[in-house]
């Protein structure tokens, strides 16, 4: 089958003929690739960042962001069907470890990355696990929703923490527009009654915020963080979520922060400094977040199946899986790029 | 009457006749001091580090952990009644701001705050307000409990938020066994039956550790993240109560706490600095801790009553507070340090 | 002034002419009543219902569900003054007992209930406390919104309980669209992204309430039960919010609920009946319901602000409080009826 | 093997000769049985009042509290080893439903029960699944824990629900100091500071209770609710944990109740009566409560290796399960009854 293979780091992955995974475990389910997002995590990947923590060797397939239809499964899986519609959890969790128990998949001891740890689905065919697997009504076409396994995942786990927080009259900062940002934006618009203020510094990601369900839109000009005091009263948001993770966001994302507020971390790349007096004095609190749980990722497709959440997505045939990262890496990628396995 | 009141910053408090404080407001109480606990918050001040955020003006009494017997009071107070025995709150919170609607009165939005932005309880006599005092037994006597005021109360405030995390089998590390640590630890074996892991600098504060609950305790010779790693099965902690916020405590704990673990801010002087990628990696979570609610006040003195919490002090005149000064700023205080007003 | 007096248990109240409250204390507010709701609970007062656990002495002025202008304030008010618009928390609380310490007005060891254990708002003038009124802007108009003070925040309350239950996916009945259960469905709504059920036994009530938000309407024609078994594939709702609380609803419900379900109750009149061993087996819970916080009520009040919430009401003037109640009484009344008092 | 199987309803089961279980599925786990315990349930189950909810046809294998040593595992099975001590958990859960995905494996939609809807553990061997067993230290000895499996587990996860409400300074009223009570009231001194009043009807059984932790005792001579207020000051406590959910127990607790209380329901047989004013005067809460989670499971059984829970129990040779069931059914049975099999 076509996949595309990283074969060394700081490289350009290739697209190439591979074997096709087969059964070998009574749980395994694998899925005809109908969409592969692209993540800026694969930008790091290539660069190396995580050579040793993946513990992956090369070369190998890309790709933790896939939606398809079951093609095979194994003799005891019987949550899905050959045929179904399936949208992927990146992580196959175990079941058994205690995070697991508790419905943490993504604190599972001994779980498996799919396009990290092992082979993903930049491919024609993706193995995965049972537990992975989220059936969907077969009206969802995998190309719209495959972003949803990651990029909106994440964000919609980040979310739903907030929740409590987030009360009629609260405010919440969404730092970036993009990939995740867009996705977390309609999320806080379905799940809470807060009104949502969005920071960019790309006035078209703002006017699209608006669309999605932004109350208050701010521009990066360098006055950011006193029109964010402006709109909250001199008080700061009760939350903010940084999709950003890194440069200027992150000290402008405290000084955004209210007393008692939480600052929700899912972007990275940066580093926060805070000094401890300034945690102490004021009692916020920063939160880390990652992918999200299996039944989060089945919430997440009800939001999207009721019209609640949208994505914004630009197609690339997988041959040319090289060209969508270039204008990933160059920001020329508007919306969560997708790539599309062809089939005869 | 005798009060210790600050003059200029960059020097020790003076030891002065003052007049004594009067009843302006229906719900002001006066307080006669049996006990004002000496706190490094204190030296903070002294050195001006709270010169512009306290708005105070000098000379002031010094004080915020003060216990005592109800002198005077307003005419529309009816919690307290002269002569009951009472703890004071160290913020005097306004009642009606959102926070103070929701309990949280450390974030009143009016507060002030005893010993910091106003007069303290370094003197004979303290000012307070009614939401601020909490009527004891009269079979305590203030000098014993008075560093439950501040020291015990912001101990405590961060380890009831812990309890949800630290389930049967769970560990917890607690970082530095002083002034708040003794607190904490004893507050820690009361609340949840985690396995509390003690780490110190100081030989003689672990021994002591042990007999109020410490399960392990840990040197800070240079391997201990190696050693907590060890008793944690590879892990680290579900939980870190940090007391000391500054130097290497801020990366031992850090590497000290497990993925989905949350690292409770209650010392502070440092600077937290944690790649994002870290964060995410691993969903860990800061939390900062300020001093606890007025509810958190009054369980903290049901613990002390049933014998659960119990207090390590020195006691000084009030005539030797540059004396106690001292002693703490040179390492040679044990235990808390309480002031006790002489009086005829 | 003029004011509805109820004279004897049994008999309808009389509008007469009364001397004006003035101000006692120095947190009195007098409030100039805009609008004054009519409730069940007016007509259980009336029959002796709460002739023992009120404690109140007849004549005394009925109405609970207040909202106005501020009158006079005594002198150590600060959150309101004299021509702020203002809406009234019906439960005067002390501020001091534990249960006000927490935020839970409605738990106050030392309450007083407007309308219900002192003098209400059918009338002129108002007497409350400060911790009673929550300041509006002054684009409200009192008698628009006068019915959230009670059944309003009764019903914003217990489903801000229901909040962490209401996932994307989760499916909620409400149980009477009434005066309480029209603002339940636009809180529900405003705050959680569950399909929402409505039953009712009239017909008209049901079709107002799909432009309220309801997802579906049942019919309580003989086989509703079973229709709300169809709509939630065979396994009953993850919550009931039950504003009726009597007859026929309460089997209808517990027949509703879903394993694990939460039944929230808000209305009374009958009693729950359950054999202890359905509890256990299906691990349902039944959640007792009363009037929200003063922070509820703030919420409420931005929800409605924001033109979440829209009253459904009926005016009359204050003289024609005896034809209110008879509609009331009689099934007459659409929407919350209102009393105006008439101004010079 | 030898096994004790019931042959019809209304009469006792029968020891007798059966085949053993063998491997069928890759996830089956065969435990030598050690110990299995005796449950008033059994005689609820023998009673026929099971008979359509657990669909299972006789005769079968009775016994859903069992713990023992693996003796044959299926080929997929990596969380136990031949020969590793487990307590078996009583609910075979499948590992995909929505409550499975977030741990409640007592909420499987397709679980099985041993014991109740197939074969159990009063027998040589019981068959149970991968997502059942857990691996305990093989210093524990299987008949002095089989207990804590169901009677341990359920009394576990209704105090773990508690443990929020309990503060220090509030109380808590244990209904019933028998099989379940006894462990309850251990695992309220573990996990919280609460005060800890016992009821029963036994003497001996208060006697017993002093023991494991109880700080009052109320004997059920009449006055019992009159006991309770006096000791909650007139109050009534934050929270009851009903092990006996029958009779006049169910008036008591709720008269024993506190405002906006809950009352835990454990025990089962009688039928829950409150009129609705009375839950939403007082906002009081009724909780069921099944068995726990794994994670409960695993939890208790640490509590218990830190010696903070130890059962009460006698001892029968499987040969003598008649007996036991005559002993527990005529009240003659002291602490919980276990089985033990023979082994040659």
């Amino acid at each position: 089958m076509k996949a595309v293979r990283l074969h060394h780091y700081g490289e350009m992955p290739l697209l190439e003929e591979v074997a096709e995974p087969g059964i070998t475990s009574q749980y395994d389910v694998i899925v005809r690739v109908g969409g592969a997002g692209l993540c800026r995590t694969d930008l790091h990947i290539m660069e190396g960042n995580f050579k040793e923590s993946s513990g992956v060797s090369l070369p190998y397939i890309l790709g933790h962001e896939n939606a398809g239809w079951v093609h095979e499964i194994g003799s005891a899986v019987s949550n899905v069907a050959v045929g179904d519609t399936v949208i992927v959890h990146p992580q196959m969790s175990c079941g058994f470890c205690r995070a697991c128990r508790a419905g943490n998949d993504m604190h599972c001891s001994r779980a498996e990355f799919s396009g990290m740890s092992v082979d993903g689905g930049m491919a024609q065919l993706l193995k995965t696990s049972a537990r992975a697997v989220v059936k969907l009504e077969p009206t969802f076409a995998p190309q719209d929703i495959a972003a949803l396994a990651d990029a909106g995942l994440t964000a919609y786990h980040a979310i739903k923490k907030a929740v409590p927080q987030l009360y009629p009259g609260a405010k919440v900062v969404v730092i970036g527009a993009g990939g995740l940002g867009h996705i977390g934006i309609q999320c806080l618009k379905a799940l809470t009654p807060a009104e949502i203020i969005v920071v960019d510094r790309v006035p078209e990601a703002l006017e699209l915020a608006k669309g999605w369900g932004a109350d208050y839109t701010v521009y990066t000009s360098g006055n950011q963080v006193a029109k964010v005091k402006e709109i909250t009263a001199g008080q700061g948001a009760e939350a903010i979520i940084d999709f950003v993770g890194e440069g200027s966001a992150l000290a402008d994302g405290v000084a955004m922060l209210r007393r008692a507020g939480n600052y929700y971390m899912v972007g990275y790349g940066g580093k926060l400094q805070v000094p401890t007096s300034d945690m102490i004095a004021t009692e916020i609190n920063f939160i880390g977040n990652l992918v999200g749980t299996y039944n989060d990722l089945v919430e997440l497709m009800t939001l999207t199946a009721q019209g609640k959440v949208k994505l914004h997505t630009t197609f690339y045939p997988l041959a040319a899986a090289r060209e969508a990262f270039q204008d990933l890496a160059s920001g020329n990628l508007r919306g969560r790029g997708i790539l599309i396995p062809e089939w005869p």
